[in-house]
């Protein structure tokens, strides 16, 4: 039945790489930018619940916080896709709160890219923006031939295009505050989650609970995972860095 | 002839899925934005009729609103383009009323794309805007070549570009205003027509006519179906979501 | 002698399409605009003059009218290209003026191309315009090289593509303004083409005269044509509908 | 020797092509066409000579105007760059003022386009325009790869574009006006020309004298060529006309 | 024990190049350029530790600058990267210091095209810029399809552009003028180690610290390198020069 | 010896084409041409030394300036840069002051060509403006990739593509009237050049230091050629003429 379990989470999360080596340093950093995305992710309305964190490098992502829907999803509400963004600034607003502004990393790269996309596409396809209305911005896909759009007069005006840029930037913005807002009322739960990590490298559900409720942190041996269905996750994964040369170690 | 009849239906309607497995909650949405179709396509001026609404879930759409034009179509007027528009709004219209404008889903993303396209080809293409006038303000599809058009000199002008823009803002704006309009004024027949598809699945046109008509509904055996032709359909798809991992079922 | 005239019209117009089945009202709106087109093309200064105007179904047309011109043409004046916008606009004017704003169809779709296209070649490629000046402001079509024009920088500027676009619209609007004064100040030959269009489906160009001079339309049988050459029409095509499916008829 | 020189003047114009059919209308538009060519060509410092006119139609041409440069030319300087702009109107003006600007025709797309040609590399290659500079604004056109400029930064900014676009007109109008200018004070020379023309079909170096001497014109048998080199020529083409249809003759 | 060190050096910096015939002005010019990198990169906070510093040339490069990280780096903070932008202009701004603006060469084409890309990617895509926010401007690289972006939408607008200019300029001039104030206070060393490598040629890590703390610089043989890992380098390569052509020595 | 010499010489300018008849006018122009070119190049800071000047056609060239410089050139500094640009305008400005400004020729595209791709990239790649800063605004050629920039986010906003635009016509303004002030001041030698070029046809290094120096002119036997290695040359090529067609001659 464990064995089961382990199975699945590797599945799920990906296969560990613990050759990476990492400093405390590096560990720190995640640890807290993962549970940035955990917390978060707990305390906004609507959002698909946690179901693991962990420290652990898998494949190119030194950290993953993995998020498991109830059950299917076939469309998703305005909510819903707000609760998305916030939990998605939780890594690097935790890294900010605790680091500082000049020692927040790349590492949010992705995070920010999933983000700004979200946003895009309730303003351009999903009509969820007051100000740019009920219209579809984008460009229909299905219609590229010959390596260009047939359809390309649907290009925006400057106009337009001034105000899809900003009512992205308004959704981004106002999430990103409430992403602050949240770990600065909850950084007493970021340290502890943060400090758990360290010590466990792993966190499943209960864990996690036990650290919103305020509860000591049980091991993880009277922990049990439970749920299944269809993930999402928050990986942190490291940028893409300017080139540099390996070199042989002596 | 009741089989030819559910045959001619499945041809139109698409394959039942009775497989995809759906909440309550799921299947309310879904009764909602179908009856929101029916309700304002029945309600605004030279629509075509309504065939059949359900929320049987059908290839990719989670309910489907059936509309047959009465005989075959060779062009079609203004008011009947801006009826069609208005009657897709019907779907995200009754969302926002029923559930508020912070539910409102994603699932509307094929109606929007839809009712965009035929705002922006009545300015570009049919000249049935007052402000840009009988003019064509879209390139001749037929004059791709070699991956690019050759008259590439069609391209608008940065002011005309904003004035499209404008303009089709504003046949959408008003045509989604009417909609709201419209179920505010009916939303008694809204709740009835969004409990009869939970309770009956499916509705045929005589159905409809009983919820319009403020009748009791007649229960679906007492009900034939008629008409034939060519129809347009309002079909709920699930909006292209991010990318989540499927996860064996333990 | 008549099997050869009528060889020669079917070569000329198209083969009939008698199996499209059209009610009285898609006849009546045909039958205006093509009546809009004929007696424009009769009413504006150096206009080729008309050979046969038609409501029955040809090919994709649902509608046709065919100028002929007298002799081979060389070269095109300012005052026959803008006769030639104004009778393109006939048909919808007619539309208009007879069932209102709200009821002219997308069945103009083809006119306002090739009226937008005369427009813009008189400003970009004729030298026809006193704002723009006898420049070519168009790409020369020949020098296309690799999927792009090699003379990218022919570009026009933002002032210029803007001035272009005014005063397409300018020639556009002005020649629109004299098609609706003509078919306004002449309504009773509209009606009485129209009817007669109605009865005969085909006139030619005797019985044509016949209108326009408030004559009793002859009947076919003592009516022959004429003239021969190199023709122009104005096909009335049902516009790019939205895309609907064929149901088989039960 | 006669021989000789008519196999050269085929080789430089063109073979006639007398099979097509124009009318005293069409032949008289085109000695006028050609007589103002001719005429600016002489007026106008430092232009090459001409060697004959005709409005014979030789291939797509209804009528040809050879210039002959007296020698090889390696560069040209602004003012015979000027004076070639100011020849190529030399017929659209010949049309305006003796048939009025409704009846110019679309006969000078091509003096048109190279005359826009001409301006514009005098402004963006050839650093002959005082307001832009000696700047090259010209995307060099060897360095096209893989269907696109690899040096795509090269384009000018919008302003720059704009100082561009004004400049050309600038260059254009002034020799617009320069032509009309010349073309009014020798409306006496344009009539005999076009006379001689309609009567000759053809006029060669020692005719034209005559005409700009206001000598009477010598008949064609006293007349002999000369010269030889490089010719340079004003042809009068059909413009690319909206398609039409060709009709079998009965 | 030396030929492993040499073979580790020849490996990380390159083949030299001694064939290469420089003058003592070149040289001089290069020794500036390489112990401005190297003092910059010693001066600001967190940059990786210089490992070598070389004017003979190897491969393109007329000398270089080797920093190696101490440890593998998944992430680079904020503070890290405006340190490497800071050392990457130290070349540059010692030439302007030591021979004057307008002896400032072409030599630093490569450090200002990747002080470019840092800054930019620290604004689109790292959301490292107060201005524009946590927001991704950048293309998603993986979804260009069939030669054009599938994405084109993602276009940022004119104003957009306009920030992200502003931004970027902004970052390097704060870090061109901190890179200046770092070098005009430390201009003596500046001077010590130029000289020291016109003598030495290159200088390892004992002997740049040598420099940096006013101790003599020890001899090369007193010296041992250390450290290993990866390596990032500022060589200093001849720009793109206008084509010259070689010509045979007599 | 002497036969080595010619050798050489015959490799670095391009083989004689003594059968291009040229007229003394045009002997004269390109003798100004080319004297503008060597004076300048002469007169301004740190240029390379002239090795040759001479008015014998080759190849498309009809004069040539060879500049050699004394060493390999591994980088080239903002003086230098700038003393290029004046000595490109030199064949330009020396048209202007002598035959003046309606006479100038298309003779100098190829100059004011690379005259502005030099002022670019002094702009653009190697941050040698003060107004636009140490940042690289060119596209990296080397990510072009399935026929577009993968990285066309690059390209710079409306403002800045106008700023750059303002900056190089600023260089070029000014090292334009350098060579125009230059040229002014030596109008004595550059008429002595000028003869000794239509007398001898070539001047080597030697001839042309007696005229700087007002002294005779040594005739070609009294005078050797020196140095060698690589050279810049300015050729002075005919424009790209408007398209003409050879005439066989009688």
């Amino acid at each position: 039945m464990e064995m089961l379990e382990k199975a699945k989470d590797k599945i799920m999360m990906g296969a560990e790489r613990r050759s990476l080596v990492m400093t405390e340093d590096d560990k720190r950093l995640t640890a807290y930018h993962e549970a940035g995305h955990t917390i978060v992710g707990r305390l906004v309305p609507d959002h698909d619940p946690v179901h693991k964190v962990s420290i652990i490098p898998r494949g190119r992502a030194l950290g993953v916080t993995l998020f498991l829907p109830e059950r299917d999803r076939y469309s998703l509400s305005k909510r819903q896709l707000e609760s998305q963004i916030s939990s998605l600034f939780g890594g690097r607003v935790a890294e900010e709160l605790i680091f500082g502004a000049d020692a927040v990393t790349t590492g949010a790269q992705n995070d920010i890219e999933r983000a700004t996309e979200l946003a895009r596409n309730m303003v351009t396809r999903w009509g969820l923006s007051d100000s740019l209305g009920p219209l579809s911005y984008a460009e229909d896909e299905s219609e590229v031939f010959l390596g260009r759009a047939v359809t390309q007069n649907k290009e925006v005006s400057v106009k337009t295009a001034e105000s899809i840029d900003e009512e992205i930037r308004s959704i981004i913005d106002r999430n990103y505050q409430r992403t602050r807002d949240l770990l600065v009322a909850n950084d007493d739960k970021l340290h502890v989650m943060a400090e758990a990590l360290m010590r466990f490298e792993t966190l499943d559900s209960d864990q996690i609970s036990d650290i919103m409720m305020d509860r000591p942190v049980r091991p993880p041996e009277e922990s049990g995972n439970t749920s299944g269905g269809i993930g999402s996750e928050n990986r942190r994964k490291p940028a893409s860095l300017p080139a540099t040369e390996e070199v042989p170690q002596t």
